[in-house]
């Protein structure tokens, strides 16, 4: 076999047989297959696509490059979920401990940000004291004992992915359905976990920038899971506006907690119960989705979501009395309000706006060495389809940087926000159910 | 500027400026930019294409990614041709002498070959002595002196096609139209020739299969040597059938040879003839397309043309009395005749079967690393188009390999041979003149 032949032949639109694949993913994981091959047959992947077949087999040889994790010590079934990130997504910090007090086993493998969107990792990381790396002892032994942990990505995992995701990155081969569905659920499959859910965002804040596209990814996916042997649903969300109000890692754990307090904005409440329903279905503890939101609505209410989220902080080494006083959260040096020039009703929010200025506000990287402002960011006081009045509050900007340097962003932040003089009706959070 | 924004764009399709071509081939050709990011572009390439211009100004960047070749001290206009590599392709063996005899200096880059096709430099090297390696003032001195040379080329040329033409082949990107016209002419128009001719070839024994992408081309390449300030014209040839009867090198010398006396096959003579006037009205020594033919015609009856062809091997250092006494070549140890099995009209011959039965008998190269049997080969008896009874030969096979090796080649060689009982028109040689 010739790694020729297998590029001409998907360049030619031609379906690749398994022994291809194969030959692929461990010649070029064992460095046999050089970089400008495997980089010739991304782009042809990117013109030709794959069928579903391909993508099942490129996905579990991918899945099967390295270690996979046994999860098989933790008693009962395990859920994982997975988000295609979006700004203000705070999801995981809120659902998963919802989910882990009604019972389920939350095994959540989290990664950082990049760019305009956040990471669970280092939002979490703004409790002081929390620690998320951890040996994978460790880590059964927690999820044994409370229910869910929080881990990073271990390097051992998936090194096909990471080799092949260095060389799109630099070849212009990110944007290729087959390639990033095969990216993410090779690594959800190599986690270890039973059940996987997939939080697939559409919008101009998300990596899929139309319904259309976010739809045909998240069939892929579930596809793929099922097809290896993983009970996989998705939920395709709205990524037009940011999630909730907060921005930034610090106030999006604040907003959490007032969630898991069970006052979190609509919209993010919204999610969580609906994400948290899924997820409850698949762990079989709920028995249809509405008893799997009466459920989360009830550990909510009588508190047992948010202690789980204290049991979580506590665990991996945060100092619970953040937590407990959310008001011990540093404050960042400059707090500046923005207000409505006009009256009217909101009709935009431009999250991918939103989300780079926060980054530009010192609230995310640019590139992976940038240390992230943890205080920094945006909480928004209106969301799409609110009623506003000429000088009310539309957000409040928080910043370390100094003024010559924000500046320029609040003003980028003004213009992400429209507001027009008709009535507009909120957008629905969640699009479609896909399992 | 950045490479992965110069993938990207082609990749979605749009033109690249002369400022982006300049900067991938400068930072290849100096290891700036990895292999893995130009083999992306050139898949990128194959699947989206290039405008004229945006070939024009590649082909002129890589053309002067090294040294170029001074042709200035050679009085008079200096003509090139280029043949994209047939069956039996000698025409450079006889047109050269002719064109050259009538006054044209021709100064004739010539390649090795692989596969099923020969090269010129192989060809002229079966003549004992012959040496096609020279300095560039050995060259420009015997151009002066004689009016013809055949040289190899030189390192130093067009560093950026050697270089990208290695990973082409390794990573599916061959086959493309603007890779290819550039790949050529950039090598052409380092050479430093005022005038182009090139014989671009269809057919099953060309590189170009059908008359369509062959003309696609030739308008390419001719469009780029006339944007870049040279006089380029081109033929569309036949390549169905091998080009006159004999293939292997010095069974090509000797029908070359016969076709300098005036009496070579009736097809490779009118290609010379054509493709000869051609030449001499690029170099303004012809006034009429006819007037170059009647010339041609001319130093052949007088001996002129011959006449040159020994000054031009005595030049370059061959033995002389090969080409006085053709039968002083060396014969294979076997020779093979095949006859037909029934009477009719030979319908095909195809080339590109007797191509590769005479690179397996001996006559040409699998790899660069193969060694060359002169001797070896094919003469064909019959042509398309030729009327046969019934054991009449249809050719004569040369080898020195043995006989378990050579006899599926003969096999092969049977095959490729179709005779019916009805009549069959004979192909005409060439197509069309793009000018």
């Amino acid at each position: 076999m010739r790694m020729v032949d297998i590029i001409t032949k998907k360049r030619d639109g031609q379906e690749l047989t398994d022994e291809e694949i194969s030959f692929f993913i461990k010649g070029y994981v064992a460095g046999e297959i050089p970089d400008y091959q495997a980089s010739a047959l991304l782009m042809a992947i990117v013109f030709k696509g794959m069928t579903n077949r391909e993508i099942v087999t490129l996905t579990d040889r991918m899945e099967h490059s390295g270690e996979t994790m046994d999860l098989s010590a933790i008693e009962g079934i395990k859920v994982d979920k997975h988000s295609t990130g979006g700004v203000g997504d705070k999801t995981t910090l809120a659902v998963g401990p919802m989910v882990a007090a009604c019972g389920a086993k939350v095994a959540k493998m989290s990664g950082r940000g990049l760019g305009h969107t956040g990471g669970t990792l280092d939002k979490l990381e703004s409790i002081p004291g929390m620690n998320v790396f951890e040996t994978e002892e460790e880590f059964i032994a927690q999820m044994n004992k409370i229910g869910i942990a929080v881990v990073g990505q271990t390097g051992t995992l998936v090194p096909a992915d990471k080799k092949l995701y260095a060389l799109r990155d630099v070849t212009g081969t990110v944007e290729s359905l087959p390639l990033i569905a095969s990216s993410i659920m090779s690594k959800k499959l190599a986690s270890g976990t039973n059940c996987i859910e997939l939080d697939v965002k559409f919008g101009n804040g998300a990596f899929m920038k139309n319904v259309h596209d976010a739809r045909e990814l998240a069939k892929t996916m579930v596809a793929i899971g099922n097809s290896l042997g993983r009970d996989t649903r998705a939920i395709l969300t709205d990524m037009a506006q940011p999630l909730g109000y907060a921005v930034g890692n610090s106030l999006e754990v604040k907003e959490a907690i007032d969630t898991l307090h069970g006052h979190g904005p609509e919209d993010f409440t919204e999610l969580c119960l609906h994400s948290g329903a899924v997820m409850l279905h698949q762990a079989k503890i709920a028995k249809t989705f509405e008893e799997g939101e009466a459920m989360i609505k009830e550990v909510v209410a009588n508190g047992k979501a948010f202690e789980k989220f204290r049991e979580l902080v506590i665990a991996q080494g945060g100092d619970v009395s953040y937590i407990d006083h959310p008001e011990k959260f540093e404050v960042s040096k400059n707090v500046i309000e923005i207000h409505a020039k006009n009256s009217g009703f909101v009709k935009e929010i431009v999250a991918l706006e939103i989300g780079e200025s926060a980054m530009r506000l010192g609230a995310g990287r640019e590139t992976f060495d940038d240390v992230i402002d943890m205080s920094a960011g945006i909480v928004l006081a209106k969301k799409i389809g609110d009623k506003v009045a000429k000088g009310d509050l539309l957000c409040t900007v928080y910043t370390n940087k100094e003024k010559e340097e924000y500046e320029p962003v609040i003003a980028d932040i003004e213009k992400a926000f429209k507001v027009v003089n008709v009535f507009v009706e909120k957008p629905k959070v969640i699009e479609e159910y896909i399992h």
